[in-house]
């Protein structure tokens, strides 16, 4: 974008490669300087629908799947995750009345930012009558983190067949997919109380918080691990595997487990597995690209930080493309178009 | 807040004189990083109706006003603008059909990020109906910046009695006061298309774009001035002025003209003087206090700048208020009350 070579007048240059990528790199000298502002979606409706057939507040596990967007998105840059601010749009100032509701969003802002090693800076929480819905709330955060030493820098020039892809672990749906997930609650007789598993019913295993993978990242600088390149498992499913724009061959030999309420999913939207994998996370949230010698210790990194982990595959010279061997199922180029 | 003290995991320290303060900001090392993220509010439902009267698109300028709204803000504490990211939240995907709307939007958005010469990093676009109200957008922008060196840093702790008061001029009523212009457009027989100057409606008057500010803040340090403190002029109005924590009295002798719109707002909404400078700007839409031997120079740099500017009073020692001398005005300490 032609806005980047405004940053020479303040002797600083944009790190090109980032353009199209999760996070935006601005080169500042000593370290490299990455940010970003990410919305969390409709997965808020889900949280207002269950408050009314249970009487409970969702709202901290709404917040932790806010900031994730933002944290998840900021890190595949290599960046540390500094300042978080909160966007809390509300549809008026009567939303924060609800004490049970509005405190519950405060105390997992606050536990996600604990999480993450990240200071809360401020924010902003706009009253938006006739902009917002009447009761509802656009909830979005930014997020400024440091790329500190410049060698952490990951935006895919290190990435070359031969490297291992170690998939993290999801804890649910995270907060993509969740417009078909809604529909289906529509079709399902017992809507959100749907049993996905005797003991966990659709909407509860929908509001399961997305996991913050930030202490993984950092937790692998720390063991002297730079990851190659990394993608955040988000909208688009697996394709996400393929953002890096060079031509790889992707080959998966191993799938993670599929959560329960991803599994129901499928099965009752009437999925084949393509178009679940090109969908939902399918049990990956993240994907980290890493020397093949350092993938089994990425994996040991990960659970060390409560995170499962498996080495999924490896990546080859040959044509753009995501093979997932043990589903049969091949992704090509054409699959995803971000640029 | 507690979340700060997570930056000594990584080094670092956040500048506390920034909580309460418009934008946060970090101690990185060679110099600190400032970040803020800011909605627009609810002017663009005056876009929106006066696209139903006229036709024509105004988000050019809303694209303006979202930006200045971040811009504004994270100069007050010393910085420079690096990193503008847009957070367009729209009731549904169709709003960017509107071909013309959307060029404008992005039209009016890179010119504001060259105008303030920041580096436009991406953002988001998300559709949320259900949460967004169908056919509107919800705006706002989070930027980044460095406060470089760090003598410029400016939270406040240089401020002292003899300190001069510089207002820089206002394009109209800016991005405050929305809901009540509304309003009157509402008990106005003509609407927005009442005349305030023989030449221009009340909408059109409103939809001037809010002035950017950092091309003066940023030619001031060029010329070897630094604010002791700075004050963004909008919701509270001039009451704004009494933002600093410290006790001080802060008299002023002369007003700047009083923008048409504003004027005229007073009259039709019935203000006295000190309702209208307890909301509104009134032709002042940013301060800057400075020490008395740079005033007049602190006017023709901005003046140099396009900007208008006066050098409106003093600071002096005594209890915490605000003398509006011209008007026969006072606040006092009880005001303002933002911590």
């Amino acid at each position: 974008m032609a806005t980047g070579g405004h940053l020479a007048k303040h002797g600083f240059s944009e790190v090109a490669a980032s353009r199209g990528e999760s996070a935006y790199v601005v080169d500042v000298g000593p370290f490299y300087i990455a940010s970003i502002v990410e919305c969390l979606g409709s997965k808020a409706l889900v949280a207002d629908e269950m408050n009314k057939l249970t009487g409970k507040s969702y709202y901290d596990s709404i917040a932790q799947d806010t900031i994730a967007m933002a944290i998840n998105d900021l890190i595949t840059v290599g960046a540390t995750p500094l300042v978080v601010q909160a966007y809390w749009a509300a549809g008026g100032s009567d939303w924060f009345s609800d004490g049970q509701r509005a405190q519950a969003l405060v105390a997992g802002w606050k536990r996600a930012c604990d999480i993450c090693k990240v200071s809360w800076g401020g924010g902003e929480t706009p009253a938006l009558a006739g902009i917002v819905a009447d009761g509802r709330i656009d909830l979005a955060a930014s997020c400024t983190g440091l790329i500190n030493p410049k060698q952490r820098l990951s935006v895919g020039d290190k990435l070359a067949p031969g490297d291992s892809i170690v998939l993290l672990a999801s804890s649910g749906i995270h907060a993509n997919g969740l417009s078909l997930a809604r529909k289906l609650a529509e079709r399902l007789p017992q809507g959100y109380l749907t049993p996905v598993t005797p003991n966990l019913n659709f909407g509860e295993a929908l509001l399961a918080p997305t996991v913050l993978y930030s202490p993984v990242t950092e937790a692998l600088y720390e063991a002297g691990i730079t990851p190659h390149y990394c993608a955040n498992i988000t909208g688009h499913g697996w394709r996400k595997l393929l953002r890096h724009p060079a031509t790889h061959t992707y080959r998966i030999h191993t799938v993670p487990e599929v959560t329960p309420v991803l599994k129901f999913i499928q099965e009752h939207a009437r999925q084949d597995d393509k178009e679940a994998y090109s969908t939902l996370n399918m049990g990956a949230g993240f994907a980290l690209f890493v020397k093949a010698a350092d993938a089994q210790r990425t994996v040991e990194v990960a659970k060390s930080q409560g995170v499962e982990a498996i080495v999924a595959g490896q990546i080859e010279a040959g044509q753009k493309k995501l093979i997932i061997e043990p589903l049969n199922i091949e992704f090509g180029d054409e699959a995803l178009q971000l640029r």
